[in-house]
């Protein structure tokens, strides 16, 4: 699947489009970015790099504002329609959906900050397998959006499954933590809502493969079910 | 501050403008009801009227993707330019927050379906507490945007400060009651996630009132501090 951008009479509306598009992506290698600087601060129990990261959310931030502008410029100006129009409104969503994964990332970093004692580093350890599998999810459904690739997408999509059930077993287990050691409870509690947002980190990168389907085969498939989209992107 | 929906040189226009709005405050109406609902059913712990909640979570969701389309519509065919457009746009962003409260009421609803002994029922005030606060915002953000009222927005956009705050007590509360009852942990960790579900409630009203100011203002204040926002609506 291509973008017919050399389609348009306008050289300068090419331009945009595939100017709108090429920032989304930087946006997408910054959130990259920002979710393993978040691990290695987990892992490392580094808290500069936690700041770093923290700091840095502001740049995901301006983003999100520049590119919303250029999407509404576009509209505004250009007129698009069909699958350009698509581009754009998919591009509008994905971008609101990458900055809600940057506020995530900040929840999850503040584990760095804290101290644990060698036995509750070991609760980090779980974190850190579901937080890999989560930031390949992020990977694939750029590379999804980069390339156009509905197949890609619906890999991403169902992926979301995998995570659900990680955050699902960490969960139980770091509930049987607190029962065993009460005085712990705040700082697994901290571990549980990082969790948490690596698991909605996971929802935010399936609802961007249902963006880019959306996009490419025109069909919004946000309340469809597994099988539904599954024709879809057959179609 | 009024639509100047007279000055369309196309009636059909007109009526397509104040369709899709009037759609957004009728899923505004529904999600209002219901999150009345969930904290009535959790308040009688009445499981029955949980269940209606979570199956009415179906019509949110049909809400959202019948006004995406009639916004997709109009920007395709009307080509809106000015305010027109940023009246869609703000529409389109406002359905996508209505669906994710729609969400979250389903998670707080749950708490309704448990068993809890007298003690624990206790647990449960505070949250109906913070809950009822929450239907206020939730309430004035659709007025703000029925009446296009950038005051009301801001009201509103200051009121998550309470809720925040609202949400910090209860939570500290909680983790008290889980170190001195280990026992209880699963339970309480439920009413925790209900919480936590609430003030995602209060972040999105707070989003939806942004949208309100971007909409009658012309500008996005997303990522504006309180000052600049209420700078913005002086202007």
């Amino acid at each position: 699947m291509e973008l017919n951008l050399d389609k348009h009479i306008s050289g300068q509306f090419n331009k945009e489009l595939e100017q709108v598009l090429s920032h989304v992506l930087e946006m997408g290698g910054l959130v990259e970015n920002q979710l393993k600087d978040a691990l290695t601060a987990m892992n490392d129990l580094d808290s500069s790099l936690a700041d770093t990261v923290i700091a840095n959310d502001n740049k995901v931030n301006s983003y999100e504002t520049i590119i919303d502008e250029e999407c509404t410029r576009i509209i505004a100006k250009r007129q698009p329609a069909a699958i350009d129009l698509r581009l754009v409104l998919a591009i509008a969503k994905t971008i609101a959906d990458l900055e809600r994964i940057g506020d995530e990332i900040c929840r999850i970093v503040k584990t760095a900050r804290d101290k644990y004692s060698n036995e509750q580093k070991q609760l980090l350890v779980d974190l850190d397998h579901m937080g890999r599998k989560v930031l390949i999810m992020l990977s694939k459904v750029l590379n999804a959006l980069a390339r156009m690739d509905s197949n890609e997408a619906f890999e991403v999509y169902q992926m979301d499954t995998q995570i659900d059930k990680a955050y699902e077993a960490i969960n139980r287990q770091l509930m049987t933590y607190m029962m065993e050691d009460p005085r712990a409870i705040p700082k697994i509690m901290d571990v549980m809502w990082a969790t948490r947002s690596l698991e909605r980190i996971g929802d935010r990168c399936q609802n961007i493969s249902e963006h880019v389907i959306y996009f490419i085969k025109g069909t919004d498939v946000r309340h469809f079910n597994r099988d539904q989209i599954k024709q879809t992107i057959a179609q």
